[in-house]
């Protein structure tokens, strides 16, 4: 472990929290980790809910499960008892929405991108700043629109992880498989890591399989899914980096330096756009796992990525009628028709004759669908209509 | 043939036209028939095309076929060329409606009843109106909202059906059955009447049968749809009514000695409530074809009562996409989706992975239909959503 767990900074000007104890000592502990540093990037559309989701409103803004809440809300709350700071990476686009959902992120914090460069340039510019603003501090990054059902659960997974990134490893969660599903990647675990309890070798990280190979890696057992949940020193991030990445390295840390000046905007439009379009997991989990030093943390947590109204769905509970109900509060009738979902939508709804129908109404347009064909979705979304 | 075939008139100051020729003399004519009066009772909610038709907004005021114009507007268009008057029966609640639609309606011959009181009333007010300002005519009575595909085949059956009613007869129009329908009455049709070519008797009405009685009247011949059509010389029909409904017969009566008056309001107010709810059918049709007073001219016409979304759907032709659009001009995408119709609404509709699927969308609700369903959306409409 490096770095100081002081935290000193003009982008949260509340004093660290004063704890006596290791703040990471224990998987039940719900105190600050005190140089941990929540990343959570904003990106992605979520295409296959559309029209809810709209290049102008992704997924990561909206009250998907019709908590009062949004999925980013839900994610910066989910890890305010462990973060001792926050930063959303967004896109310029989104910027004052998010800024609007999640106050309580300051808005030094919030790194807004030009243009989508994939995961690799929004964590390691992340990254950099962390670096140069408070030294070495371990970050966690996590997606802003996944679904977790146990925060508890989850929070004590991640506490695990901190330890074990404050071996030097690349820590990534690993979700425990409901299903065989082809949707996700998978990851497969090793021996338990002497020097952190909890957290695992991994042997390999394997790219969304089809569905026969998904199910016999369940049937084998020792995977879990990839969720993009990655925990690791902002140092060992960054020597990773300049040494597979070393252009998307050089960008960022000149894109760092110029952050809190007054040629931030400058620097950042002229060398963002030179970055590297690469996810992190083949720029870094996959070469360094292949080289041993990657460990997973397995999660004993519901996770849902909540990709497509069929997995949106599946989270609620009908209501007494048999229809599901998503942001609507006008009338829905059903006759002659089960499993009926309506998202969204101001006028009466009426649904004859169709079974497991899903109905969505946003102020743009309306999506009549088969649950079954929910990955067909994405056709819509983007046949621009 | 009793009364003059000079029209002199409150209602329409029009001069009689004036024919050299009888100008019922043929069934190619297209000349105006001048005893001939059009009653088109204009009620009926038309239930199972909900939420395009609504109690305040009913079938025959729709522009159902997308073609510019109205059911109603399409009744009485169809009819000008045969009828030298019209006269519109329709409940208060829509007279503004049909006035606005039907301008070429004089006033004077939009009759509005205060309450629906079922067909025999409608007619039979009709009737005793027509009787009292210009004395035997011979009346024709369609429904306003039916779909007929060849206008002049049409008139050249009403045309044969003057003819017969001329003998005395009360003449009905046979459709001929294209399926073996159990929507729609019977009639099983005798042999041709000696006095009028073209004209059959009529043996008995059958109420709606089941399907399998449907298919052995279909299989066996002789029997064509009842459509409600009635072509009756208003004298032979009051004089029917006055010995099998004495009650509507002095009920109507006093109202048409009124109508003409400033007592109209206050008698039709005082009498129409009381008058017996009844088809025309069960009060007319039915006993006068046992007593061989009834004759049928079988029409050579495509005829339609468009009573639910499947039959409308059946009129029309898809789009080079595929998509059927009633209405609507908002862009619709599908996708995994065959037989998809879209009526109204004006955002963009996509549909996924659903065939055979009707969407319409009205200023109030929202239905989502599998067409095979049409008969339910009843069920819909009633519901009070």
């Amino acid at each position: 472990m490096t770095g100081s767990h002081n935290i000193h900074d003009a982008a949260d000007s509340s004093p660290a929290p004063s704890t006596t104890d290791r703040t990471d000592s224990g998987p039940g502990s719900e105190a600050v980790i005190d140089d941990f540093v929540a990343v959570i990037p904003a990106g992605g559309v979520g295409s296959r809910l559309w029209p809810l989701s709209q290049p102008h409103r992704p997924k990561f803004l909206l009250d998907l499960l019709g908590t009062g809440t949004t999925l980013i809300q839900d994610t910066v709350t989910r890890l305010a008892p462990l973060a001792a700071q926050t930063i959303v990476v967004t896109g310029q686009r989104h910027a004052d929405a998010v800024a609007a959902q999640v106050p309580q992120v300051p808005a030094a914090n919030l790194v807004a991108e030009p243009t989508p460069r994939d995961s690799m340039a929004a964590i390691a510019l992340a990254a950099a700043i962390i670096q140069l603003r408070h030294g070495d501090r371990i970050m966690g990054s996590f997606a802003a629109d996944h679904v977790i059902g146990e925060p508890h659960e989850f929070r004590a997974a991640v506490r695990t992880a901190v330890v074990a990134a404050r071996t030097g490893k690349v820590v990534t969660i690993g979700i425990n498989p409901t299903e065989a599903s082809s949707a996700f990647g998978y990851i497969a675990q090793g021996d338990e890591l002497p020097d952190a309890s909890g957290a695992f070798a991994v042997r390999e990280f394997t790219e969304k399989p089809d569905p026969q190979t998904a199910a016999t890696m369940l049937a084998s057992g020792g995977y879990v899914w990839n969720a993009g949940m990655f925990v690791v020193s902002t140092a060992v991030l960054l020597e990773h980096l300049e040494r597979l990445q070393p252009g998307i390295y050089a960008g960022v840390t000149e894109i760092a330096a110029a952050w809190d000046s007054d040629d931030r905007q400058a620097t950042l439009e002229r060398v963002w756009p030179t970055l590297t379009k690469i996810a992190i997991d083949h720029a870094i989990a996959e070469p360094v796992a292949a080289a041993g030093g990657v460990a997973v943390v397995p999660g004993a947590f519901d996770w849902h990525d909540v990709g497509d109204f069929d997995s949106l769905v599946g989270l609620l509970t009908p209501d007494a009628d048999g229809v599901t109900r998503i942001g609507r509060t006008a009338v829905v009738g059903t006759f002659g028709s089960q499993g009926v979902v309506a998202v969204g939508g101001t006028k009466v709804l009426a649904v004859v004759g169709l079974d497991d129908v899903v109905i969505v109404e946003s102020d743009e347009a309306l999506l009549v669908l088969s649950r079954a064909a929910a990955q067909q979705v994405k056709d819509a979304a983007t046949a621009g209509l």
